[in-house]
């Protein structure tokens, strides 16, 4: 009886059916057109969906006679409680631990401290160059909202336009840096908001780091313990007992769990799943049957990719909303100038941490291959420019409701953000992939590719079995492989000591690669290395 | 930013984040508890859901001080836009296509004949024993409505209790009737509210059977038409090339396309969706690369899973809404007697269907072999007799927005439609293990039983590959086995020329088993057997 039901309790609503229809239509578009388009080395499914979303609010806008571009009516929360979590949870799951790991001071460094000093640099500017464009009264919170808004960066496009196995140094960097921004964005923000402004000194300097580290630590913590809980359970309760269903299940519910508990506890639920993700892929992802390895790697990598597309889908249908267009239609001039204000701050922001964090950042590196060569550290300043629905999500929320009378002003930082996104996303997005190729024509760390990858899809896909082989070359070589390395690099002597306690400790309670008993119930255990 | 932005957004929603963790947590503690609880018999995940939503809504209300018994408060879409369409896509993707088709006219014959019949007994029986009862005003209109919801059977709870393996011919019988009674339910309820209802003629008769036929081959053909299209895009566009996710994201997409399409214009969207699945397990199934079989196989077996415990789970919880009972607390035998009334005339319309109509089918069939045994008949009534969401979301549909003044006959029906709800749910889905192996200790249909499933879940698991296997074998020796059966089963000789013609027009165009070429590419194609 779902239909008449249906019909009855949402008489009102049939047009929110038929925008779901059409929003699914669009979604089975964009990935027929992305494939299609996967030959051109310069598009990717994000700008397609990018651009068939603005295509799509311009036919809406003309049938509706210039009312709507909209088709659904999203919240925030849609994007905050739905799509980002599977986005970040499947990049955890998927990232290659040794390189993460390997560059995590570096990651750490560009994420908290970069991100300060882009904020700084934006707001300063702001501050400097909307005196000169007639904007609207702002006070110094709204500036350093403006600086904390921009200094955002999105880590989904990261995903889309840098490649795994193409550039893992790079990869690594500035993802990784994406992740760890959220968490200094959420301690900015506090900040902003709750401390005296006029009178920033030492002790709340100390604070402030203080709230970082607790943060940062917490975060991560929760993310570790779901993981290791659900790799626990899974290995007590359900191995070689070919639950599949209920183990991928758990797995899903478990990590989505981790990211509402950081949410429910003011934690970084970006850090907290990414690191649950990171875990459990370490630990039960080899507790569970064949069918779920296989099960969970390409269905988590699926709902991210489904939620990625979705996203630059609504982002690109919601850039033509011409509620917002209105208020700046007798000042295109304004508009202009801020969005490029704005783009121009967030080039020298980036700049401004990027080559001094990496100088930095080398100076510790002995060995002359591990240092951050000046063309990739341009690639890392390029590929951190883009600026997306985070920003977007900041935005709407600063200035739709922050009960500013100056309703102008605000419609301008709206729309300027929507062209800075817009903007940065194609622009920034389609030079990417050119740049890589014209600046690392051969990039050094191709050791452990997989040369024969006929498309680029396939290669920015899981190679968690490879990883884990590298990791078990770890284990069967307990020691680093030289003096040198030892002396150079201090992160292998963590990672030798890290090995000990993992195969000491870790893996006999929580399994892992090799710590599970091998089950000859399963017909599909030899062939494992195939799936890789 | 995301929690930061999180709180300042939805800072009066922070008691849905609440929930919504408490909710995800006993989803995770139902699926644990459930495998626990595996070795018995008895028991099931659905009624473990059950239960523990009614512990959870008693501990809610304890400490909310009567208050509240809700954790998220949910519309009827919900259901039937998130939930309900993964399940029966599901269930049409794993069905054992051959005993479903061989033993269609029964189920046609079950799920249209014999739901009218129900809602005619039913409805009757309620005018008759109402009387007796204080209940309420009711006028015609809404007898037969309360006939209409208590004819509803609950597909869900069927697929939790029959399994596929165990019961083939059963489980076909049962959960296609529950299918097909949707399309049936739809044109009753149009019939119900446009029809002149004192004077029913021949005419009308005609025109409500014409309807029933033009909503199910409309929604048969919808849901047949979405998965070749699928099958199409997926063969011409992707074979061969390794893309899993744009696969699995397509074929999930298109499923649900299907069902929106079929909402959208008001046709049965669980028949097109059922369909949709036959269909995609028939050709676009075989048409991706290994790991998506795999994935799509085990994924949307989990989707439906899970949605199945969140369903059970929140009608539990729901049951103790303390506002639906504030009413009825005056006067419990009303209530009682409603509840008891009702119970009989669903057990007593459902017996009076099954047992004629499975005498009629067997008389259409020759071989002894084919009929349906008392037994069998018996477990048939008894499988069918639960009712679950669907009741639940009619009855509130037509006793909380259809401007009765009478709200204490309202509350009453409210009251007695979940009281029946629980009871059938519960103490039927209970006994019917101990029923069926009691009455069917050795079922005949077990030629294609796998012998060493060692768990009930995996009983209830996809067999697509085999299935397939048998679809080959029959592709193999093009011809009916002996002219016996060709004489005694039409069905046989309609499947004969359905394979001769799927072989020549359908495979070739839409791929499918044995028709989509070779991959030498693809490492793992050599192992697919092992994988069923």
């Amino acid at each position: 009886m779902a239909p008449e039901l249906f019909r009855m309790l949402a008489t009102s609503d049939h047009s929110s059916v038929v925008s779901m229809n059409l929003f699914v239509a669009l979604l089975c578009g964009c990935i027929v057109i992305g494939h299609l388009l996967e030959e051109t080395r310069w598009m990717n499914e994000s700008i397609t969906a990018l651009v068939i979303g603005v295509c799509t609010g311009v036919v809406i806008l003309l049938i509706s006679g210039g009312k709507s571009s909209h088709l659904l009516v999203f919240s925030e929360d849609l994007f905050f409680i739905y799509l980002l979590p599977p986005i970040i949870f499947n990049a955890g799951f998927q990232v290659k631990k040794k390189q993460f790991f390997r560059n995590f001071i570096t990651i750490v460094l560009f994420g908290a401290v970069g991100t300060l000093i882009s904020c700084t640099i934006i707001s300063l500017g702001v501050i400097q160059f909307f005196k000169g464009i007639d904007v609207g009264p702002f006070d110094i919170g709204d500036y350093l909202a403006i600086g904390a808004i921009f200094a955002a960066t999105d880590s989904v496009c990261t995903l889309q336009v840098l490649h795994q196995d193409e550039t893992p140094l790079l990869y690594s960097l500035v993802f990784g840096e994406g992740v760890v921004n959220d968490a200094t964005s959420v301690v900015l923000f506090n900040a902003i908001q709750s401390f005296d402004l006029t009178n920033i000194n030492t002790q709340s300097a100390f604070h402030f780091l203080g709230q970082f580290l607790y943060l940062f630590l917490t975060s991560t913590l929760l993310g570790a313990f779901t993981g290791l809980l659900s790799a626990y359970i899974i290995k007590k309760l359900y191995f070689g007992r070919h639950s599949t269903d209920r183990e991928v299940a758990l797995m899903m519910l478990m990590a989505y769990l981790s990211y509402m508990l950081a949410e429910l506890t003011n934690l970084s639920g970006i850090l907290t799943v990414f690191f649950c993700g990171i875990v459990m892929s370490h630990y039960t992802w080899h507790n569970v049957t064949e069918s779920s390895r296989i099960t969970t790697k390409h269905a988590f990598a699926t709902l991210s990719f489904v939620a990625e597309i979705f996203l630059f889908l609504y982002v690109g249908m919601d850039a033509l909303d011409i509620e917002k267009w209105r208020f700046v239609s007798d000042s295109p001039k304004t508009s202009v100038a801020v969005s490029s204000v704005l783009m121009a701050l967030v080039m020298a922001g980036r700049a401004a941490f990027v080559f001094p964090l990496s100088f930095l950042s080398n100076l510790a590196k002995k060995s002359p291959n591990d240092k951050i060569t000046f063309r990739e550290q341009i690639v890392i300043w390029w590929a951190g420019l883009m600026r997306g629905a985070v920003s977007m999500a900041l935005a709407y929320n600063k200035f739709t409701t922050s009960g500013h009378t100056n309703v102008r002003g605000n419609a301008i930082m709206i729309t300027s953000t929507i062209s800075v996104v817009l903007f940065s996303t194609v622009v920034f997005g389609l030079l990417t992939k050119p740049l890589i190729s014209c600046l690392l024509p051969h990039p050094k760390h191709t050791t452990s590719m997989l040369s024969d990858n006929g498309t680029p899809k396939s290669m920015n896909m899981p190679l968690l079995e490879q990883d884990s082989e590298a990791d078990l070359g770890g284990r069967e070589v307990p020691r680093p492989r030289s003096i040198r390395d030892l002396l150079s690099t201090p992160t292998h002597t963590v990672h030798y000591y890290w090995r000990k306690f993992d195969n000491a400790f870790m893996r006999p309670v929580f399994g892992g690669r090799g710590f599970v008993p091998f089950v000859p119930a399963s017909p599909t255990e030899r062939n494992e290395g195939q799936w890789a």
